[in-house]
């Protein structure tokens, strides 16, 4: 059964499909990170990265050499590095390691391709600092999917580099809204519906073909991607698009884990330091991510 | 008339007056901090201060000498550096300086004296990194009255320089909790009722008298104390403890100024980013200390 502070997340997340209150500024997805606590002993620098606003989160003690590469989801309309800041510092403290988390223009402006160009060159930008890719691993939530696997398209046609693994967060990747848990789960979700995801991706694709292999991964040829450990809620629409993206990942000979969290709701990872299944989460993402950075 | 986000602070108040949900982790005064923007382009840096946490706050490009002492209210039983971290961050990046966010602990282990002596031994410490005295400001709200001027008392004593002044915001320090305010403010105030702050009074003074000049400022002898400005809204049961406290000061030879809200809530300043009310109230603080620290 979900820990009563993940059936709390549920009681939000309604809230916010049911639309902010006019004026109240907590029942708003831009206060998504009321949910996760401050890790403590971790650092933040604000630093402008691509020309959008990042942080770099330094936990105390922790390797100079390895950073988490880290984007924040939204459905490309809400979101930021600081709704995500906590949840990622989380992540980079267990881990034991830096992370820079980066923003993106959101929608209408951030329309693709800007959001992905934008990560990309952020991606760029982290490289030039004398960064190892080896000593990068990527992270991010629900639509940052998209970004994570676009810039390691873009990365391979220009001959960079890739990471050294992927952690995708209950990742939405599917812009054709097909998956059977749309349905199957519609009642148990608390965040999402059909219609929603759809007009995200419309807002997205904003006339780009939805199998666009650089906005759905599920079109990409991933050979050669590095190990992939994806995360999900079993009460999420968005299950189906972890279930097909790990599939998918196989069949092109990626190295892939695929952990699905009974009853969990969408990223309730966010709620770090306040939920036992969040905090499992964040332990497993990082213990297996750090043998794959070389710690 | 007050703007629709200070509105909406007087309802979440009243949220919280009523008590927190069990379990809901948004209508909990421990997410004060929901209120505040993030005023951007300001780093922090966490360290331990006198056993507490404590936040260096640097908005970049700012002065590197000057430093504002930053402690935080909550009736001594809520409040951290986290809750109030994005505030005084808008209060440095405003005044152009770094700010020290200390910590201290909550009741029942912080009852008098412990609070102050971490506030005052965090002082030291600071005094101790080598930032000259007429350098310093101290800021801080609600209960944290009791703290900045607790802390000169001691400092005087100790012979040890006093700060160049002091900004106390919506400050609470009558531990008899006998102003006109309680009563004539009663009904339009959101947050606090006669009953409450007496029970945190109280649990304070654990058996301390309430008019011991180091708990009640308006028995303690200011005389030779820097510059202090009072803000607080003019809706607060505690509007009184600003009056006399600002009586008391100008009649000890102390430069006061005080402004008066009208029909604002206990630390609307909390709404910096947010509220029109707020930023004029931040904008006010810079402007006046800055001249102070000599910039």
């Amino acid at each position: 059964m979900a820990s009563a502070q993940s059936a709390a997340v549920a009681a939000i997340y309604r809230t916010w499909l049911a639309g902010p209150a006019e004026g109240d500024p907590i029942h708003d997805q831009r206060q998504w990170d009321v949910l996760t606590s401050e890790p403590g002993g971790v650092d933040y620098q604000e630093a402008e990265v691509a020309g959008s606003t990042a942080w770099w989160v330094t936990p105390h003690d922790s390797d100079r050499d390895r950073v988490l590469f880290c984007v924040h989801g939204g459905g490309f309309v809400s979101g930021s590095v600081h709704t995500h800041r906590r949840m990622f510092a989380h992540l980079a403290k267990a881990a034991g390691v830096r992370a820079l988390v980066v923003g993106y223009p959101l929608l209408p402006q951030g329309a693709h391709p800007v959001a992905l160009d934008t990560v990309f060159a952020s991606y760029k930008a982290l490289l030039a600092t004398g960064v190892r890719p080896e000593h990068i691993a990527l992270a991010g939530d629900s639509a940052a999917a998209v970004a994570l696997f676009g810039l390691q398209l873009r990365a391979r046609d220009e001959g960079l580099p890739l990471p050294a693994a992927t952690m995708p967060i209950s990742p939405w990747v599917d812009m054709e809204v097909t998956g059977g848990t749309m349905e199957t789960n519609r009642e148990v979700e608390a965040l999402f519906n059909q219609p929603w995801v759809a007009q995200m991706a419309a807002g997205y694709l904003n006339g780009t073909s939805p199998r666009d292999p650089y906005v759905n991964a599920l079109y990409a040829d991933l050979t050669g991607f590095g190990p992939l450990y994806i995360q999900v809620g079993g009460h999420e629409v968005l299950l189906d698009d972890s279930r097909r993206l790990a599939e998918h990942a196989e069949k092109a000979g990626v190295e892939v884990r695929l952990d699905v969290f009974p009853e969990m709701q969408h990223t309730f990872q966010m709620m770090a330091g306040r939920a036992p299944e969040a905090d499992d989460a964040i332990a497993r993402l990082a213990a297996w991510v750090r043998p794959l950075l070389g710690l």
